[in-house]
C-alpha cells in the first residue's frame, strides 16, 4: 500500500466494489439454495423473474463505467503489491468478461440456451436426437461466435478452458487426456474381467433408514472438517456446494433407501468442495481472490475427500464398526473389508453421473474430445451422436441402445456453450493424486491417522497448502507449488493400479 | 387504459417499475426468511451485510428520480380508472416515505435504533432500565423529527398510524379503545375471579411429540385453505408469516414438548396472515396493490382463524377425536369441552405475548395511551417506567417485579419510532368480530360447517369480502363493505361475553 491518499481511496473504492460484487453473488446464491432445497413448487415462476432481476442488476454492478475507471487508474500503478496485482488482473479479467460480449449477443445467448434447455427436458425422455440437432447447430455457432470476442486465445476451445481452468489449453489437456486414456482402456478392461466383490448388502430391496445415514455422513464430514457452524447440509435431487456468503458455505447431497453409500460418498465429495472454500484466508473473501481458483482444483478437492481419503481401506478400518452399528439389520455379517470393496465396484456403464473411480475419465475424456473435433470444425452436430457411440465403443466397449443414455445424457452441452464443460471433472482427478502424494510425503503418518479418523494433520497440510490461497496463484502455479512439480497424470495412474491391483488380484 | 400509445408507455414503465420493486422485496424476504430459520450461526454478520446492500438497492430503486418523473406523469392524466388511481396514490405514497426524509436523518436512525436493540437485548435480562432511558430519549426525539417531514399530519402519531393503518387516526383510535377498555377491565376481574378449567394435561411434565404436533397443525391449515403448493411451515424463534413472492407466502412456528396449543394457534394464526396473502387477486400482485392493506385488517385475519374458528367448541368437535389420537398417552380421558376450555383460559399476567384474548387488547391499549402520552410531551421517558407500572395496576391489577417484565419486556420500542407499533393487534382483534359476524350473517350454516371440517363456505367469503382486494381498498372502506357498517368494538365485546359468560357460567 502507499501513503498517497488519493491512490488509497482508488483501492478503497475497489475493494468496496468487489465486496458488493460477492454480495450480490451471495444473495444469488441464496436464491438458487432455496429454488433448489425448499421453494414450494408454485414458486417457480416468480423467483425464476426474481433470479433474472438479480442477474441484470448484477451485470449493471459489474460493468458499471465508475468501477472501469478505478481499475483503469489502478492499472497505471507501480505501487501494488503482488497480492493487489493479481486482484486487480482477476478483476480485469471478470470485467471483460462481462462488457466485452455485446448485450444483443448476451440477450440472444441467454434467450437460446433457455430454449434449448426447456426442448432437452423433453427430448431426452423421448429420445428426440434429431429435434435436437438445430438447435444444438445454433449453440454451436454462438458458442464460436462468443470466443471471437476474445481474440487473445487464438483456438476458441482455450476461451471457455481459461474461463474456468485459468492458463490451460486444450492443446496441453489433450496431451495429459491422451496419456492418461491410453493406460486406462487396458486398465478397465483388465479390472472389469475380474470377479466381483460381494454387493449383496447394497441395492435391491435392502432398507437403510433415511436419518441415520444423513447423521453417518454428517458425523464423518464434521470429523473431516467441515465446520457446520459456517454451513449445513440439505436435501437436493442433484447435490451441489455453494457459497452463500464469507461464512456461509452449504452443500445438499441426495439419500437412497436402498443404498446408503451413494449419500455417503455425495457427501464427502460435496464437504471437500466445501472445506475449500471455507479454508479460503478470511482477507481475500469479498476480493476477487475469494473463491477456488479452477474448476480442476476444486474437484480436486471434492475427489481427493470422496474418493483417495473415503474409498480407501484406511476409512473402512476407521468408520466400519460405526457403520454397522447404524444399520445393524442390514450388515451383520458384512466386514470393513467387504465395504471397502464394495466402495470400490468397477463397472463399464453408459451414464458419467453413475460411474466408478476407474471409469469416469473415460467418460470424460471421449466428450472433452467431441467438443474439440466440434469447435475446430471436423465434427458437424448432426454427427455427433454416431461419434459419441463409436467413441463408447472405443473407450468403454458399449454402444448405448437409445440417445437418451448417449449423446443426450448429460444437461450441459444443452444448456450453454458446447466447450469447456467437462475436462474440470478429469483435471480434477489427476490433480487430487497429484496432491495427495505430496500430502502423503508431508505426513508420513496418514494412513494410520485416517485409520484413528484423526483428518487434523491433512486438513491442516491442505489448508496450508492449497486451501487459503484462494485464487492468489493460477492452477498450475498452485500445483506446482503443492507438489513441487508441474501437473502430469504420473501419480493418479500409480495410485489406480496400486490400488486396482491389489483390490482385484491383477498384477497392472 | 386509453388508446394512445405514449400514455400507455408510460403506465407500462410504471407497471414495471412497481413489479421490480416487489421482486426485490421477495428477495429480501428470502434473506430475513433464511436467517431465522436455516442460516448458520457464523453467518450472521455477511448477512448483515448483505441486508444492508439490499436495502440500499431497494431505497435507490423506491426513489429513481425516472420513476418520480412517471409518476408525475401519470398524475396528470385524466383517463386513469378508479384501480389505476388507487395504484398511483399508494405508489406516490410510498413514493414520498421513501423520498422525504433527509439521507443523514435515514442514517441517523439506522445507526441510532441499531445500537438501541443491541443495548436492549443486554438491558432486559439485566433489568437495566437506567441504561435504556438516554436511548429511549433520543429515539422519541428521532421519531418525532421523521414525523415533521411529513406537515399533512398535525398530529406526530397519526403520521405513524397512517403508515401501517391507512387513514385511521390516534384520537378515532383512543376513542375505539376507550371504549373497550371501559368494558374490559370488569369483564377481566368477573372471570378470573371464577373458577379455572382443568389443564392438567397442559404443561409440566407433559410430553407432546414435536413431528405430531407439526403434523396436526399442518392438517389443520391445509383443511382452512392454506396452499402448502405455495407455501411452506418451518421452525423459528419468534413465528412469523413472509411474502417471499406472488406465490410463495410462507410461515413459521415454534414447538414446546409440554404444551401443544402453543404450536397449534401459532401456526393458526399464521395461517390466517398467510391465506390473506395467498388470496389476493393475482393481476393485483407486483402493483402497489399487492399485499395486505393495513396491519389491522392483517391481525384480523390471523385473530380470525386463531381465536374465533380455532379456540370455538365446534373447531374441537371438529377435531377434538383426532387430536387425541395423536397423543393418545398424554389425552386419554380428556374430552372434546376440555380442550375447548383449555384452549379459552383466562390468566391476567403480564407478557403481552402471553396472553389470552381477553386480557390481551388491555396489555395493546395500554401501550398505546403510553405512546401517545410520549408523543404528545405530557410523558417524560424517565417517567415510562412508572407509568408502565400504574397502567398494569389499573388494568390488570398487576404490577411487574422488574422492568425485565414491565417497560423493557417488549422490542418494539427499543427497535424503530415509539409510535405506531401496538395499535394494529387490537384494531385486528375487533375487525376479526366484526367480519366474522358478516360472514356469519352470509354462511348460516357456519358453525355446523366448522364442525365438519368444512372451511370452503368461510375462507370463499372472505377471500371474495376481504383476500382479493388486497390494498383496493382503505380499511375502513373494507370493512364498511365486509360489513355493512364502520368500525366499532359492538361486536366484538358481544362475542367475548357471550363466550366466556358460557364458558365460567357468568351473566356478562
Amino acid at each position: 500500500m502507499t501513503d498517497n491518499s488519493r491512490p488509497d481511496a482508488d483501492w478503497q473504492d475497489f475493494l468496496r466494489h468487489s465486496q458488493q460484487l460477492s454480495d450480490l453473488r451471495g444473495i444469488d446464491a441464496l436464491l438458487g439454495w432455496d429454488q433448489s432445497t425448499y421453494q414450494p413448487p408454485a414458486a417457480a415462476e416468480g423467483r425464476s423473474r426474481q433470479m433474472a432481476l438479480l442477474s441484470r442488476l448484477i451485470h449493471a454492478h459489474a460493468t458499471d463505467a465508475g468501477y472501469g475507471n478505478t481499475l483503469d487508474t489502478l492499472a497505471g500503478r507501480g505501487d501494488l503489491d503482488p497480492v493487489q496485482t493479481r486482484m486487480l488482473a482477476l478483476a480485469r479479467k471478470d470485467f471483460e468478461q462481462s462488457r466485452r460480449l455485446p448485450e444483443a449477443l448476451v440477450g440472444e445467448m441467454a434467450e437460446h440456451w433457455g430454449r434449448t434447455y426447456t426442448a432437452w427436458t423433453t427430448a431426452r425422455p423421448e429420445n428426440d436426437w434429431a429435434g435436437m440437432v438445430p438447435l444444438l447447430e445454433r449453440s454451436l455457432d454462438l458458442t464460436l461466435e462468443a470466443a471471437s470476442h476474445f481474440p487473445e486465445f487464438a483456438d476458441p476451445h482455450d476461451y471457455y478452458i481459461d474461463a474456468s481452468d485459468e492458463g490451460m489449453s486444450a492443446e496441453a489437456i489433450a496431451q495429459v487426456f491422451s496419456d492418461l486414456q491410453r493406460e486406462l482402456v487396458p486398465l478397465v478392461q483388465a479390472v472389469t474381467a475380474a470377479q466381483e466383490p460381494r454387493t449383496d448388502f447394497i441395492g435391491g430391496a435392502n432398507h437403510y433408514d433415511v436419518q441415520r445415514q444423513l447423521a453417518f455422513g454428517e458425523r464423518v464430514i464434521r470429523d473431516y472438517g467441515y465446520d457446520f457452524t459456517a454451513g449445513r447440509q440439505d436435501l437436493t435431487h442433484h447435490p451441489f456446494m455453494t457459497r452463500l456468503g464469507d461464512a456461509d458455505i452449504r452443500i445438499t447431497t441426495r439419500v437412497q433407501e436402498a443404498d446408503p453409500l451413494d449419500a455417503l460418498y455425495s457427501t464427502l465429495h460435496e464437504s471437500g468442495h466445501a472445506m475449500y472454500e471455507q479454508g479460503i484466508a478470511p482477507q481475500y473473501l469479498g476480493t476477487p481472490l475469494g473463491g477456488g481458483v479452477s474448476s480442476g482444483v476444486h474437484e480436486s478437492q471434492s475427489r481427493l475427500w470422496e474418493n483417495l481419503v473415503g474409498r480407501s481401506r484406511e476409512f473402512w478400518a476407521a468408520y466400519g464398526e460405526d457403520f454397522r452399528a447404524a444399520f445393524p439389520q442390514v450388515l451383520a455379517g458384512v466386514s470393513d473389508e467387504d465395504l471397502y470393496r464394495a466402495s470400490n465396484v468397477v463397472r463399464r456403464s453408459l451414464i458419467r453421473t453413475d460411474a466408478d473411480e476407474l471409469t469416469y475419465n473415460l467418460h470424460v475424456i471421449l466428450r472433452f474430445n467431441l467438443e474439440r473435433e466440434l469447435l475446430a470444425g471436423r465434427l458437424a452436430v448432426r454427427d455427433l451422436a454416431d461419434a459419441w457411440q463409436a467413441a463408447y465403443r472405443d473407450n468403454l466397449g458399449l454402444e448405448a441402445p437409445s440417445h437418451k443414455d448417449g449423446v443426450l445424457q448429460d444437461v450441459h452441452w444443452f444448456f450453454g456453450p458446447v466447450a469447456g464443460a467437462f475436462q474440470g471433472y478429469t483435471l480434477g482427478n489427476i490433480m487430487s493424486a497429484q496432491i495427495y502424494a505430496a500430502a502423503r510425503r508431508a505426513l508420513p503418518e496418514l494412513d494410520a491417522q485416517i485409520a484413528r479418523c484423526e483428518f487434523g494433520p491433512l486438513h491442516g497440510w491442505l489448508r496450508e497448502n492449497i486451501y487459503r490461497h484462494g485464487r492468489l496463484y493460477t492452477p498450475s502455479e498452485l500445483i506446482e507449488r503443492a507438489t513441487g512439480k508441474p501437473l502430469e497424470a504420473a501419480d493418479y495412474l500409480a495410485y489406480l493400479r496400486g490400488k486396482y491391483g491389489d483390490l482385484y488380484g491383477l498384477k497392472l
